[in-house]
């Protein structure tokens, strides 16, 4: 093998075929029965409530515009398609197929959630109306990144909301699930809230604040611990956080506070210690003994060690007095429900008279059943607190689409009639043309952390939340009962 | 915040960032201290069977190489690092060390297990022996990569070890964890045993087979199921696999058939059918039998829906009749265990007259104790079985490394004397040349499933598996005890 290839599959120019080949199989299916250009709507949501928690944020839909503005088949992309055979050895797609690939220029229409926006389960998150082979191509590469985003940016909230008021640190590369899922990660979980991250990349494309010291390599490469501390403080007295557990973290302490004293002299405040290992809670109200008694009110105590929002509880009612979490691992796999089970399924397509035909997917599973229509979501605001989500397929004209039957339970209806509202689904692309002016990060954030002041804390627990209502406007339920019916007929 | 930011994170050109900043700041403090040509050596191992399974199949190692191949800090890595500032509002780093970082050159010596090597916890699968400041530059790198792809290989093991003898097919793509997620899940699967996968970029990239047919959207685009086989079937008669799940399967699998008696006629055998929810045994079994009934013997069933190890192993005990089994996101995204707990730890460096010192990092965690020295791994073979492991220290030189004490338990000592052995870790880099010749990828698959064979069946259970011996060499062991005593002492 060509020993190239470790580098290009980290180092990448074309993702045009980060798909699944039955997209590729299913495009060529439409095009050879001549209906490729067939005008289609399908949408993405997911299914159940990540982390058995209340709430998502969504995210990574900035990735996934920059993966459609790019899309594009490369030369080496077709040759390799061209190289793909089926089962009696001949080709698996025509040549003039892999020219219409080639010809690819994005057209359709998307709509979608903003970044850091609330989500709930079987809510259409991000809409893609346009030529059914684009929209079906899309398919998969919209899930990777937007399912993973926001199933970590979810999990970053949860996260920040146990450890709050306190900031939370991301540092999770070494454990991510490959690049993008350090990348992507760091990305998403300062949306969640983190105040910051160690991951560099991800400080230089996006700008987050980084954040790091020194690990036990660096006290271990010294023969005393406390030369390693002097050393480092001389060269970072401004930044100078010490990871006092390479050894016994009470000597670390002490050692630390040593070092931070002739720090002082030379007019310069220890930033902090750091404990990766132990007994966080006891350990650290000893060090912020230590710390005070030497008069170090101010420094932090900076603790990590495979935390996440169930721990950071724990310890907080322990009375751990920890004031900086670094949390990686659990954060960044999102531990506890590895993946969002988000889909995109078509909703809609026009026959051959232009007319709009509503689709859905049946299943043994209710679960699995689909919404038709073109839909859009419309949440309502008390002035206070969201309270509720209304489905409603654009296709019905109503006019005021303010009642929601609940999506599993008949029995819950709301009517929110003259609430304040707003249609989530914001235009991003029009006819292929990016129309949606991207807010930069930290607006992002700040729009997730205002997102869940409006969500009761009720709906925030992490046991057992107050399920917030979403359900599906009137005429559209009862559509999707009748066509349900003719179909079960069938 | 340029539009161009999107694009650039999913396609990238450097990766000489992806790192945490703390070994940036180690580095600069190795320099300033006037050490960082120093020699030292870290090993990466993990300490949790993964799983709480019996093995582990190391994977990732020629994409870490391609990422030390190509590693090179780009002016615009630089240019970040140089606005990076302390808490004083000073630059963190002088100009001085940015262009020391630009002058990179890799001079390291590293040794690594073979891609598709059974390994264990607490040994050694990568050594790197060089300059301390470029060793260290490249553990965030390594661990992100390591980590990842050999805790897909080894869920893929297990999976494997499920459903055989029949096949498995990836299909993780749209839950994997970003795009990294999917395609080194879709490497280390394959190294894992799976057959194929559905990730097209895969494929490119690798040359491992890909797989696909249609999804629930081929069938909804047209009026009626049956007019969607039969387009299905007329486009693609060498291949057609059916899914047969949007309305009701049992239908669908009858209509599949209508359909497969058509395509036999113009000279096609159906390949067979495919199954995406509802209560896989039984409508296997249903399924199997309308396929028999017309002949169609050898029609395959294939059948996915959030399987794993566990699902698989039950359905086979309910004697569901699926010959081809399709596991995506519990298979790319490990899921019980999100991430596998490597590290990468300093063992020894020279002191100024270039004496080696070893190393080791006390804890209050017996097991995050680490290991001090050279170390390398010597593996017993009895002809049939491995038979335990041995970690020695090449700066002990013991001429026979062959009598072993468990890494936790001192009563537990195995005496190796004269068997078959091989030492595990293989020259990769000499002073940064490149001096491994990568095996082709169905060579690593090949290797890690006869490596399976290698370990007893005891040992591959899935629950309370027998631990398989692994400890370190008895001097290494006793010298080990009195440096921790000694540390203590301090």
């Amino acid at each position: 093998m060509d020993k190239k290839i470790a580098e290009l599959h980290i180092y990448r120019e074309s993702l045009a075929l980060l798909t699944d080949l039955y997209q590729l199989t299913m495009v060529y299916g439409y095009w050879k029965a001549g209906i490729a250009e067939r005008q289609a709507v399908f949408h993405l949501n997911f299914r159940k409530w990540p982390f058995k928690g209340g709430f998502a944020i969504a995210a990574g839909l900035e990735s996934a515009v920059g993966f459609i503005q790019s899309l594009k088949f490369s030369e080496s992309d077709l040759s390799y398609l061209g190289t793909l055979k089926d089962n009696r050895g001949e080709p698996l797609f025509e040549k003039a197929f892999l020219d219409f690939l080639a010809s690819f220029s994005f057209s359709c229409d998307v709509d979608a959630m903003e970044e850091g926006s609330l989500v709930f389960p079987y809510e259409p998150f991000l809409r893609v109306r346009g030529p059914i082979w684009q929209a079906q191509l899309l398919e998969s590469a919209l899930l990777n990144l937007i399912n993973f985003q926001t199933l970590i940016a979810t999990k970053a909230a949860r996260i920040c909301l146990s450890a709050h008021p306190d900031p939370v640190v991301e540092f999770g590369m070494r454990r991510a699930q490959g690049i993008d899922g350090a990348i992507a990660a760091s990305r998403a979980a300062f949306i969640g809230g983190c105040e910051s991250t160690s991951d560099v990349i991800a400080g230089k494309l996006f700008g987050i604040p980084v954040r790091g010291t020194h690990a036990h390599s660096w006290v271990m490469a010294f023969d005393e611990e406390k030369v390693a501390f002097e050393t480092f403080a001389n060269i970072m007295p401004a930044n100078c956080v010490m990871l006092i557990d390479t050894y016994d973290s009470i000597q670390g302490a002490k050692r630390a506070v040593e070092v931070a004293l002739s720090l002082k002299e030379k007019g310069f405040e220890l930033s902090g210690v750091r404990l990766d290992s132990g007994d966080l809670a006891r350990l650290s109200i000893e060090i912020r003994k230590i710390l005070d008694n030497a008069g170090f009110y101010k420094a932090e105590i900076m603790a990590s060690n495979e935390l996440d929002e169930y721990l950071i509880q724990d310890l907080k009612q322990q009375g751990a007095k920890i004031s900086i979490w670094g949390v990686g691992t659990s954060l960044v796999t999102g531990r506890g429900q590895s993946a969002l089970d988000g889909v995109y399924k078509l909703s809609a397509i026009q026959d051959e008279k232009g007319q709009w035909q509503p689709k859905l997917k049946l299943s043994e599973q209710t679960a699995k059943v689909t919404n038709p229509g073109i839909l859009q979501v419309r949440r309502f605001f008390d002035g206070t607190f969201y309270t509720g989500d209304v489905v409603y397929d654009e296709l019905d004209q109503i006019k005021d689409p303010s009642k929601g039957i609940d999506h599993f339970d008949p029995n819950h209806q709301r009517d929110f009639t003259g609430v304040e509202h707003e249609d989530l689904l914001k235009p991003i692309f029009r006819k292929g043309k990016l129309v949606y002016d991207f807010p930069e990060l930290p607006l992002i954030r700040s729009r997730a952390i205002q997102e869940l002041q409006r969500l009761p804390s009720s709906m925030e627990r992490f046991t057992n939340p107050q399920p917030y209502f979403s359900g599906l406007e009137k005429h559209l339920y009862q559509k999707k009962l009748k066509i349900i019916a003719e179909m079960r007929k069938k």
